[in-house]
């Protein structure tokens, strides 16, 4: 079946959540959103592209930093509304400069960081 | 520093994604939501526990399928605006007997099942 992006099911902003995963590691990197036209252009041009909610406009991940990620693959939950972004990661995913952005661990009821920003 | 559930950041509903990770083999699991008395609930009790959009109601994933989730570690995302859970998994994660929710890719432009049910 031919896949088109009108089908997945976005939310009252026309967004779907996804999730970056490094391909290799299978570390979880980030958590983003696209609309419709940014999965379409993810899968057309092969880089990751978001839509950035702060600034209302296209975030092709790394254009500025660098820190482009390359699709791998683009994978689609069981309710298509959630979408699964396997990558290669180029440097640091977090712009924090830490390679996930998910580096604060709750152990004991406290918060930990479980990671050190990239020098 | 101790962690309040009430210092993360939920959308318009009340609500924070949550990612469910494999603590083992790093397969993402399925993402479902939480609101902040669900992120509690999960902590307190070692047994994860969404809110279901549908059903506006805890959702302690497995209760009826025996399919549960026991809470390995909790993470927090640079902008506290998303969880990742690990977990341990007991069977598969999705409803439709899948081991993950992500069991479809698109390769080439096209749907692919990348993943049978478990017998």
């Amino acid at each position: 079946m031919r896949f088109d992006p009108a089908t997945l099911v976005y939310d009252d902003h026309g967004l779907i959540p996804a999730i970056a995963q490094d391909h290799v590691s299978g570390k979880v990197l980030m958590l983003a959103w696209m609309n419709a036209d940014a999965v379409a252009r993810t899968l057309e041009t092969g880089r990751v592209t978001y839509w950035s909610r702060s600034r209302q406009a296209f975030w092709v991940k790394g254009e500025t930093s660098g820190h482009v990620q390359e699709l791998v693959e683009m994978r689609v939950d069981c309710d298509r509304d959630c979408l699964l972004i396997l990558v290669e990661q180029t440097g640091p995913a977090c712009h924090t400069n830490r390679r996930s952005c998910f580096y604060t661990g709750i152990k004991d009821g406290a918060e930990t960081e479980l990671m050190a920003p990239e020098v």
